[in-house]
C-alpha cells in the first residue's frame, strides 16, 4: 500500500495509555490527535441516537461554531452512559490537551469509541493526553487509523486530490468501525482533513450530502451507537480562495467527497464483524427518495437475506417478503429482482429461463454481491451496504466482555 | 405428554403426499385436515405483509362470512409469489376438498407453509386431499400439529376448559414456526378450535384481544412471513347459549384465550431456529401503550442483545442504544433496566452494588429469561418474547437450500 500523504498544516500522534488494560497487545495503541497548525474550518455529523456519549455532547455543541484546532480520539471507553462524571472527563480531556497543546480549549474535539457504561481510566487518559501532545507528528495516516481501532480488522483510510484554482488540493480520510454498533465498542468514527480552503456552510453541506449517501446508508447488524461520529476539517492550508456557491471547484471538492465517504463505507462494510461478502443492496423505481432508502436499507437489515448470501442461497423468496413489511408503495406483482447481473424475479414470480438459480449461485459464490430491485413504483432509487451474517459474527458478540 | 383432547363436533386426519419432497423422512406426514361436522364460527388474522401467499388472500375473502367447516393444511410449499397459477391452485384445493368431504367449497380455507416462489405440486397435492377425506377422524392433536412442522423441532399445541352455562367447553391450539419467517419455510399458523357457541364479532374481538399481545409481540429474527395466519373455529357442539357480549362466560373464554395464545406463541419463541433459551422483554413506564411496544419489540429484535444474551455476557450497554433509537419517548439519565431480578442500571448509568454484573450474569445463564426496562415516561407497558441469536440459526438459514 502506498504511503497515505496528509493534507498540508496537519500533524498526526498516536500514545499507548493503556485504556484498553491487559486486552491491549504490546506496541498497540490506543490514543490519537489530529492537529491543525492553524484554525481549522470543521463540520460534523453526529448519531441521532437519544442515547448518547458524553463527547458527542461536547463536539456537537462546539462544532456549531465551526472552528477547530485538534481532535482527541481514544479507544476502549466510549464515555457513554456516564453520567455527569463522563461528562467532567470528556472536558478534562479538551482543557488537558488545549494546555499541553497551548491552545484554545475551544477548539479541541474530543471521540471515544468502546464499552459503554463503565467510567473512563482519567489517570491513564491523562498521561495519554500527555504523550500525544509531546509527540506531535509522531504518526503516519495509518498508525493513527491503527490506534483508533477496536473490533476492526484492518486500518481504513484514504486519499484523493481535488484541483481547485490551479492547485493540487488534498482530501484525506480515516475511518473505524466493524458494525454500526460494536460488542461493548459502540461506534463508527471518520475524520476527513484537508488542506483546502472552505466556507463553514459550504463545507456543512458538502459533508451532509456525502455523508446521507455513503455512512447513512451503511449497516452491519442495524443496531445504532451512541457515539457514531463524523468530523470534517478544512484547514485551508492550500492557500487557494475559499470556494465560492455552485463553483467548478466546489463541485469537483463535492464530487471527491462523495466518492471518497461511499469509499470510507464500504471499507467498514467490508470489514463488518465476521463478514466474508461485501453486499451492496441497490433499489431502482421506487416511489420516493425516502422509500428507496427504506427498502433498501430492510433488505440490508434482513437476517435471512444477510444469511442467504453467505451461503451463496439465491432465494429471492426472502428478498419480497422484506419490502412487503410495509411503508414502501409497490405492487407485489411488478417487482423485479436481480443477483448480480441475473433477473431472478420478474412481476413477483420466477424469472422464466433455465438456470437461473445456477446462475445466480454462481453470482453469489464472489465477493462482491449486487441484489437489485426494481420496484417499478417510480424513478427515485438508492443504495445500501453491508455484508453477510455468519457464525463468526455471533462469536464475536456472544463471547466478547465474559 | 397427556394426550390432548379435541374440542366436540372436530375431526382431524393427516397425510402424506410429498409435497417436501425427497427431504421428507419415511412415515413423516405433509398435510393435514381440521374438519367440523357442523357449520362453525370462524375468525382469522393475517399477516400484514403485502407480499402474501394465494391462500391468505382466499382465507382473508372467506373469512368475511365468518362460516367455516374445514381447513387444509400442507407444509413443504407456501404457494407464495406464485402468481395466477397460484390463486387457480389454491381454489382447486378448496373445491376438491369439498367435493371429497361432500360440503360447499365456500367453508373449506387452505393454509400453506414453505418455499416461496415456486408452484405447488399439483398431482401430489391431489392425491393428498383424497387421502385427507378418506382418512377423516385418523389423527390427533399431536399428530396433526407434527404434520404441519417445517423448521419447528417440535409439535405445538395445548388444550384448556372453559365453564360456560354449567357445562365445561374445551378450546384446542396447534401452531407452526420456529421464527416470524423460517428459511424457505415462511410461516407462523396457529389453529384454535372450540365447543363453545361464541357469535361472529364477539369471537373476531376475543381473537384480535388474544392476538396482540401474543402472537403480535413475537419475534425470532424481525423478518414478517408473507403466509402468518391465526384461525379460531367455534362450532357450538357444546350445545351452550352463544356467548354474550360483557357476559362473565365471555370473559373467562376471553382470559383464556389470551393465556393460551401468549403460551403457544412462548412455544414458538423457545423454538426459534437455533434459540437455547426464551427472553421476556417487559417494557414499562412507556408513555403510550404503542411506544411501549415499539420498545419492547427492538429490543427483543436487536442483535447485539440477543447475542449478549446467547452469551450469558450482562452487557447492559448494548439495551440503551436500542431504547434510542428513535420514536420512544425517554429521558436516557432516568431509565432503568433489570436483568430477572438484578437491577444493571438506574437512571442510565451502572447500577451501584458489589457484584451487581456476576448477579446478572447468573440470572443469564438461566434457559428463562426476562430484561425489564422501566422508561420513567408514562405509565403504559407491553412484552414482548423472543430468544437468542445463535451459531446455529446462521448455519440453519445459510445452508437450506442449495
Amino acid at each position: 500500500m502506498p504511503v497515505i500523504k496528509l493534507p498540508k498544516g496537519f500533524k498526526l500522534s498516536v500514545a499507548r495509555a493503556g485504556i484498553k488494560g491487559s486486552g491491549l497487545p504490546i506496541g498497540k495503541n490506543d490514543m490519537a490527535l489530529i492537529y491543525s497548525e492553524d484554525v481549522s474550518t470543521i463540520a460534523g455529523t453526529f448519531t441521532t441516537n437519544k442515547v448518547v456519549g458524553a463527547p458527542v455532547v461536547m463536539n456537537k455543541d462546539k462544532a456549531r461554531r465551526g472552528k477547530a484546532r485538534a481532535i482527541v480520539i481514544n479507544s476502549g471507553n466510549s464515555n457513554s452512559c456516564t453520567g455527569t462524571q463522563g461528562m467532567k472527563d470528556v472536558l478534562e480531556m479538551a482543557a488537558l490537551s488545549a494546555r499541553h497543546l497551548g491552545i484554545d480549549e475551544k477548539l479541541v474535539y474530543v471521540c471515544s469509541t468502546g464499552v459503554i457504561g463503565v467510567p473512563l481510566p482519567m489517570p491513564k487518559v491523562r498521561k495519554g493526553l500527555k504523550a500525544l501532545a509531546g509527540g506531535l507528528g509522531n504518526a503516519s495516516v495509518d498508525a493513527a487509523a491503527r490506534a483508533i481501532m477496536t473490533t476492526d480488522s484492518y486500518p481504513k483510510f484514504i486519499s484523493r486530490t481535488v484541483k481547485v484554482g490551479g492547485k493540487a488540493g488534498r482530501v484525506t480520510a480515516l475511518s473505524k468501525g466493524a458494525g454500526m454498533i460494536e460488542p461493548d465498542m459502540a461506534t463508527m468514527l471518520s475524520f476527513i482533513l484537508t488542506d483546502i480552503s472552505v466556507p463553514k456552510t459550504a463545507l456543512k453541506a458538502a459533508l451532509k450530502e456525502a455523508v446521507e449517501d455513503s455512512f447513512n446508508m451503511l449497516t452491519v447488524d442495524g443496531d445504532q451507537s451512541t457515539s457514531d461520529s463524523v468530523l470534517m476539517l478544512a484547514n485551508g492550508a492550500l492557500g487557494n480562495a475559499p470556494l465560492k456557491k455552485n463553483s467548478a471547484g466546489l463541485k469537483r471538492f463535492g464530487a471527491v467527497l462523495n466518492e471518497m465517504c461511499y469509499e470510507m463505507a464500504s471499507m467498514i462494510a467490508r470489514d463488518g464483524e465476521g463478514a466474508t461478502k461485501f453486499i451492496q443492496v441497490k433499489v431502482e423505481g421506487a416511489r420516493t427518495v425516502s422509500e428507496a432508502k427504506k427498502a433498501a436499507k430492510a433488505v440490508a437489515n434482513s437476517l435471512l437475506v444477510k444469511t442467504a448470501v453467505y451461503g451463496a442461497d439465491p432465494n429471492w423468496g426472502r428478498i419480497l417478503p422484506v419490502l412487503g413489511r410495509g411503508g414502501i408503495t409497490m405492487d407485489p406483482l411488478k417487482v423485479d429482482v436481480y443477483i448480480g447481473k441475473v433477473k431472478v424475479a420478474s412481476g413477483g414470480q420466477a424469472a422464466p429461463g433455465a438456470g437461473v438459480i445456477k446462475k445466480a449461485e454462481k453470482e453469489l459464490k464472489k465477493k462482491d454481491i449486487v441484489i437489485r430491485v426494481d420496484l417499478k413504483a417510480g424513478r427515485a432509487k438508492a443504495r445500501a451496504l453491508t455484508c453477510d451474517l455468519t457464525e463468526e459474527y455471533i462469536r464475536i458478540n456472544s463471547e466478547y466482555t465474559t
